[in-house]
């Protein structure tokens, strides 16, 4: 007998993982070369060499009790000094290494987050499309989640409808810059007018409400786009960041939590967040992985990658006479299904062969995500199957 | 503005910790080697040198992708198979790798099954005396932690008081053997003593009520005392493990769940496993590690070094006078107060330079932990400590 809790989550289980377990199967029956599986966002670049050649070196020259042992529960002091040093060289904030807090990825960033700021029935407010994890997140600690109705014309967030949401059950907001899973970049002016909104709300309601910010693609911008820091911007913004795809490391789970000291008691809410990291179960992020991460914070995978296979993408499938939204950062690509009904047109696409996740499972009918995590090689040849694919509709 | 239930949190944080930066604050002032802390469970001897041959060797020989990925929520097949096979060695049990779900850490483990299985005042039993993260485990999910007093003659679960508190609420019993704090391991007959209770009340209540061990010190056994494999005595038992004390990587945060395919509804559970395993933000247990430990199962680190300093600790308390419980596994020595107020004794010791834990934080007043992972010079050197404070109370 399962929690009612878990019920509820097995029944909205991930639509990205489905398709992806479907492509392994049609994969088994002709060939992987055969199926185009655009479903997963697993980083499709090695990790930098230096990532590997500073674990060997640590090992081969740090104590073994240095390496292994628990951290303090919010991470190795040395680690988040270097951290906060390289963030306000990159950003010209002023974080020291009390700001930041090491975690289990972004995922964990999110959920030691949660847990330090959610009651039951508070409630969060997401902006359509966003990634699904979000609604689970909000949901472990039984938190509402409130949706903003996505903004067709430019992605950027529908800033009336956001006003409207926001009530005194407001404890936080999610922001996901560049966008998973629309590829979109917030522009200065949004990350200030959502600031400026806040801002007021805050003082309407008499009480803080908490900009978390999740951006684990920061470095993954192509036609000059730019990343704005939120702390700059608004004083109670948490930022969850992961080393998984600037540095290709989504498997090892290391990231962190940064605050700035204008944060609204911020000297407790970091004490917070440690005792969040350690009775949910994180305890501290992996050791070993903290003290690599540190020597690599200048470091970056192979973005010339993935500005390839976009563009290819983007060209390719704008010339069959399909919409998409101009994808500036991440490694996704929104497409506007030629029907109404996008569920239908995934399972079309399956047909031949293509593996596309339903906007629906990002509070977005009517667009399919597509992950350019593939090989470039096979995302040329997949334009052959998305040109059948156009025919079907008539583009 | 934290939430209510953090601040719950906070009010209850960690007389471990506590104790712990007590003592480092006076190692500052009268040097390290004065100060004989006793607080904390963090392994004192080194992970065995083929653990760190083999991360050496791995990312020497594998593709980078294959080292760093995503992996199954579940954890990487082979990595899970390989656990089952040796589990079925080591036990006789019957795991399969579906039985398996990797996870980051013992913490990780606890928090997974919980989430899985635990709704708003569900009740979960804890024996006393007892780790006392498991009440902010249990509190994560808004469950209620109901307590068995604990047994003094024995330190087995007082099982008269254990069948009084089982209700039509109670979704689960932890167990944890060898046990922290007192390093008492169970006999197999209080298994099976609870095994039968629980059966009984399955049946009485109509419903399944969980067993959760945990045993992160399952392989720390002295004096030829013995681990009982759970599974194979009550099958509605989930196994949370931790490599952190056998191989001596508490930093690292990998372990595993394992349940029999005769638990109930045993594939959904373990779909429910991997599911909160991913809703929690862990994600996957570090891809790194799960490779590592995968060759190193029957790797152990250095036992005799606990085995020496529970010897000397052992015998020098016990020729002071003082009353110790007997210590069969892990690294605890549980100490009987020579006064009943034990926070009072603690606060004595500190005069003598010796850091204890006092039991009122393990729900079991009278008593004060010491754990012994310790240099064993500065274990001999703390009985001249102790006998001073022998002294103080006519020992």
């Amino acid at each position: 007998m399962l929690s009612k809790s878990m019920e509820k989550a097995l029944g909205n289980s991930s639509a990205i993982r489905e398709v992806f377990e479907y492509g392994q199967k049609l994969a088994q029956e002709i060939g992987e070369e055969n199926v185009f599986d655009f479903s997963l966002g697993n980083p499709a670049t090695r990790a930098p060499k230096k990532f590997d050649e500073t674990i060997i070196n640590l090992i081969q020259t740090t104590d073994s009790l240095k390496l292994h042992s628990y951290t303090d529960n919010s991470g190795i002091a040395a680690v988040r000094e270097s951290i906060a040093a390289n963030l306000n060289e990159r950003f010209g904030t002023d974080f020291e290494a009390g700001n930041i807090t090491m975690t289990v990825g972004a995922g964990g960033a999110l959920n030691t987050v949660l847990r330090t700021i959610v009651d039951p029935e508070d409630e969060v407010i997401v902006f359509a499309p966003f990634f699904s994890e979000y609604v689970h997140y909000i949901g472990n600690y039984y938190g509402v989640p409130v949706i903003v109705k996505p903004n067709l014309t430019n992605f950027q967030p529908d800033m009336e409808d956001f006003k409207g949401k926001i009530t005194s059950k407001t404890k936080a907001v999610i922001i996901n810059t560049p966008n998973n899973p629309s590829g979109v970049v917030y522009k200065e002016e949004t990350i200030k007018q959502i600031a400026e909104i806040l801002s007021e709300k805050q003082k309407e309601f008499g009480k803080e409400i908490y900009l978390i910010s999740d951006e684990p693609y920061r470095e993954l911008l192509y036609d000059g786009a730019k990343h704005y820091f939120v702390t700059k911007y608004y004083d109670n913004t948490f930022v969850c960041y992961s080393f998984s795809k600037s540095l290709s490391l989504p498997g090892e789970r290391i990231g962190y939590i940064a605050v700035s000291n204008r944060m609204a008691d911020s000297k407790r809410t970091s004490v917070a967040l440690k005792t969040a990291t350690r009775i949910l179960g994180f305890v501290n992020a992996p050791s070993l992985m903290q003290l690599a991460v540190k020597e690599c914070l200048n470091e970056k995978t192979d973005l010339t990658y993935y500005e390839t296979n976009r563009k290819i993408l983007l060209e390719g499938l704008t010339q069959l006479g399909f919409t998409c939204v101009k994808p500036e950062g991440a490694f996704y690509l929104f497409l506007k299904s030629p029907i109404e009904d996008e569920i239908a047109f995934c399972e079309k696409a399956k047909e031949y062969n293509l593996m596309l996740v339903h906007g629906t499972s990002f509070a977005c009918p009517g667009y399919v995500r597509l992950s350019y995590c593939v090989a470039t090689e096979k995302i040329k040849r997949s334009l052959e199957q998305f040109a059948k694919l156009a025919k079907e509709y008539g583009l």
